[in-house]
């Protein structure tokens, strides 16, 4: 198994039936870099780290004749993105100047904190620097 | 904006009515490493490259009465996952080996290709070595 092993995740995804919308709130407010849309199927954004973030229209991307295996799911999806250590005050101020109203701020039980805003499609978007889960 | 910018997505969430059966499925026949659960709530799993994929129950964490904002999606998600290049063949035999059938295989116009599988919930999960978005 070690040598061909799942070294990470590639693309992680979220729903919208608004991709426009998606792309501005991503683009302008979270600051990530747009590589492939927006249109009326999906927006893609490349992180820092090589990772990439998918925006799809469910009720599009889950029509059986494309040209990949049709997904599409409909309700809140979550995501979390890391941030660098010290800067949740300079995000807090960032999201409420686009008028981005943070949700909840949590403090974790083994240290570190979380931002939680939502996107324009309702799902939870999460801003941290710290490690949350288990090594 | 360069000082506080998001450096990477952290936690990948697909959804599951039943979060045991995926748990079997991640960890069994993907080799993910499982740090938390599985409960009737969620399973986390650790990714060599420091990311967490997070399987939550989306009626559970729907619940509006959570410690943290809630979310939960129905249908049948995506994500893709890196493996490393020469690999394919291998993983083809692996899935083989554990009943899970290949869905399909797509070779990319800029080069590369993907394995596409389905997870227990019906999530379409791809394996890739390749670069498929714009850099």
């Amino acid at each position: 198994m070690r040598e061909r092993a799942i070294t990470g995740v590639y693309e992680t995804v979220l729903y919208a039936d608004d991709v426009e919308a998606m792309k501005a709130f991503y683009e302008d407010v979270l600051g990530l870099r747009l590589v492939d849309g927006p249109d009326e199927l999906s927006a893609a954004f490349r992180l820092p780290d090589g990772g990439v973030l998918l925006v799809f229209h469910p009720g599009r991307s889950g029509q059986p004749s494309r040209a990949v295996p049709s997904h599409g799911a409909h309700g809140t999806g979550h995501v979390a993105f890391r941030i660098p250590p010290g800067t949740h005050d300079e995000w807090r101020h960032a999201l409420l100047e686009h008028g981005v109203v943070v949700e909840r701020e949590v403090e974790w039980p083994r240290g570190g904190r979380s931002l939680y805003v939502r996107d324009p499609a309702g799902n939870s978007v999460e801003l941290t620097a710290d490690e949350i889960w288990p090594a």
